[in-house]
Parts: C-alpha cells; sequence; structure tokens
C-alpha cells in the first residue's frame, strides 16, 4: 500500500486526468500535472510509480492509460457495498449523492431508529430497523459503514455496525470515534473545516487594517 | 490562531462535552476526555488553554461553561454566509442537509448553470445563474463559497467565486484547487478517503491470510 499522502494525492491527478481524457487531449507529462495542480513535479513522478504506467521521455504518459490506471488502482472501478447508519437530513442527502457510485460507493441499505423510516426506501435504498444490522450486513456483503446518527449515539452505533461484520466506518460525525483496532476509519472533518474557515476569516477581518 | 491539529481536535471535545452536558452532567477533567476520546491528556490541556476558561484542580471543567466556550471559539454560534456553486446531486444533498446551521453555516444561495434551476428554491434556497454571482454575493454578504460543480469545471468556478468577492472555499470536488493567495481554502476529502478505504479492505483480504 502506498503511503497516505500519496493516496490522497493520486484522486487529483485522476480528476485531471479524467479532463484531458474527456478534452481528448493524447499524452500529458509530469510537468503538465504539476503546474496544473500545484504539486511538485518530481513529487507527482514518485507517486505514480506506485502505478503499473510508465511514462515516455519527452512524450509523458499516455492519458487513457493513466485514466484507468488510475482508476483501477484507486479501486473506484470496483463496486463496493456500504450501508449508511441514521437516515436523518445528512444521510438521506448522502443517498441521494449519485456521484458516490461513480467512484465505486453502492449504499445498500439504511438504519434509522425512527419507526417512520423503517421499510420504506430513501432514494431508492431500503431502511430497516437497526437490530437488523447483522442480517443485512451479512446478507449484502457490506463492508463499509457511513455514520451519519447524531453525535451522541456515534460511538455506541460505531460498535453496532462492527458487531454486525463492518469493517471500513466512514465518520461523518463530529465525534470522535474510537474503532476496535483491525477496523479503518476515515473521518469527514466537515466540523473542523468549518471552524479553520471561520477562524482564518475572523483573522482577516480583525487584522492589520493593512487592506 | 490554533495551530490545524488543535483547530482539528475541538470539534471532538465539543461534541463529547455536549454530550455531557445533555445528560446533565456537571464537570469533566482532561483525563475522562482522554479516556473518552483516546487523544493523551496532556495534550487535551494544551489544547484547551487556547480558550478562555480554566479547569479546576481535582474537579475539571465546568461542562456548560467549556460547551459555550468551544462554540464560541469555532465560531460556531456566529451565523456565517456562504453560497453554493452547483446545485446537481451533491449541491442538493448539502441545501437539504440542516445540520450544517447548527454549525454556524448558512447557505443562503445557490448558482447552476442549468436553466431549469434557475429562479427557483432548492430545499428553500434560490438558485441564480451563475452570471448573478458577483451581485449575490454583495447582496448577501457571503463569505464562504462552497464548490459542488464537475470536476472539470471546478478551477473556473472556484476562480469565478473569488472574483465575486467570496474569501474562503469549501471544494467538494476531487479536483484540486488553487486558489489565489488570500482565499482560505478547505477540501473534503471524499475521494481520498474512499481509495483509502477500499486499499486497506484490499490489503486485509489479500493478506497472509493468518485470520
Amino acid at each position: 500500500m502506498p503511503p497516505e499522502p500519496t493516496l490522497r494525492r493520486l484522486p487529483w491527478y485522476l480528476a485531471y486526468v479524467s479532463e484531458l481524457a474527456a478534452g481528448g487531449v493524447e499524452y500529458v507529462s509530469s510537468t503538465q500535472i504539476a503546474r496544473k495542480l500545484n504539486v511538485d513535479s518530481s513529487q507527482i513522478v514518485k507517486d505514480l510509480s506506485c502505478l503499473n504506467i510508465k511514462g515516455r521521455p519527452r512524450i509523458g504518459y499516455a492519458v487513457s492509460e493513466l485514466e484507468q490506471e488510475l482508476q483501477d488502482f484507486l479501486g473506484f472501478r470496483r463496486s463496493h457495498n456500504a450501508v449508511i447508519a441514521g437516515v436523518g437530513s445528512l444521510g438521506s442527502a448522502l443517498l441521494s449523492d449519485s456521484g458516490l457510485q461513480r467512484y465505486g460507493l453502492k449504499i445498500v441499505a439504511g438504519f434509522d431508529v425512527n419507526a417512520a423510516l423503517q421499510g420504506g426506501r430513501v432514494a431508492g435504498v431500503p431502511v430497516y430497523a437497526p437490530d437488523m444490522m447483522a442480517d443485512v450486513v451479512a446478507a449484502t456483503g457490506a463492508e463499509i459503514g457511513i455514520l451519519t446518527v447524531p453525535a451522541s449515539v456515534a460511538q455506541a452505533t460505531a460498535d453496532m455496525l462492527c458487531r454486525a461484520g463492518i469493517r471500513a466506518l466512514w465518520n461523518f460525525t463530529p465525534r470522535r470515534i474510537v474503532p476496535p483496532p483491525e477496523v479503518v476509519i476515515q473521518n469527514i472533518s466537515i466540523y473542523a473545516h468549518l471552524a479553520v474557515m471561520y477562524n482564518r476569516l475572523d483573522t482577516m477581518q480583525g487584522g492589520s487594517g493593512a487592506l
């Protein structure tokens, strides 16, 4: 597995290369990617050396090949089943975001304590009571659990998902989750991002006035 | 301004302290927060020293005071106006997520090239043509621009938002954005998170078989 900073940059390269592919461009050099994305070109060469692709001197990488290799390497061309715990406002929003599916994420079921939602569908995805979790995870082979419950029940729900057989947690709550050691966790830092933006904006306003 | 790692941890403390407050707990020690969130307790004391609050020996922090100080410090109790560029599947999803407002983010307008959306409302928020951007940003005083357009037009749309007067960009696209130096940017790493989870899951499956 490549280091995480590399895994974080590869989707940037993919997005740019997909643009080039859509525009009919055939070759791209690391220098060109570097200029466009403001990443050091030697870093790009190093990152792309994880892939099963070689650039050609003075020509660069074949765009369509690079696009496919990146998609394969990142896992975006295989479908990965996920369940979502918490079908409130944010959970429903994610269920309605068709874009995730293009990146290999297929949400196959939702869970919610709200009895009015249980047995129904949101954006075509069936919603179950939380006590169905183990059965549904087993039946669907879902490996990823998306956490969109209220912060106060985030840890308990994460524990339930892990007991049900989920092996990766994607945490959208502001609550820090402590998962079992064998479970992968990724935290969407929505709230930290807001704090950083607010803080910088306020600092700029309260600055030296040297505009 | 505190360092960014501190700003990233403070929302975790807030979520936990809010739980305690809702449960009627009056005092909490750094050791207790440390145990619950798996963060070193001396780190917690250091992080909280940015705030205008003192813990008491053997008693800890007053929960409701700590909650308020954290909310104030993070900017979650003031309303910050934002516009959203791209009212497709993800953009509409964010407009429908009422949770953001509780963290001080008020989305006041959306922009989309789709003429069928222009002049209408999504989740109560008016949607305009992109050429209205400068007028709408000026009229609403919005400072934050949320990017939920297709990756191929992400940089061009970011440039438009900045020209319209936006001072912070929240990028939900997989495309890396290079903003003007004075503009704050935060990237939601949805696609990198997926890649990390897929990669770890596949590595586990293809592992030594030593289960």
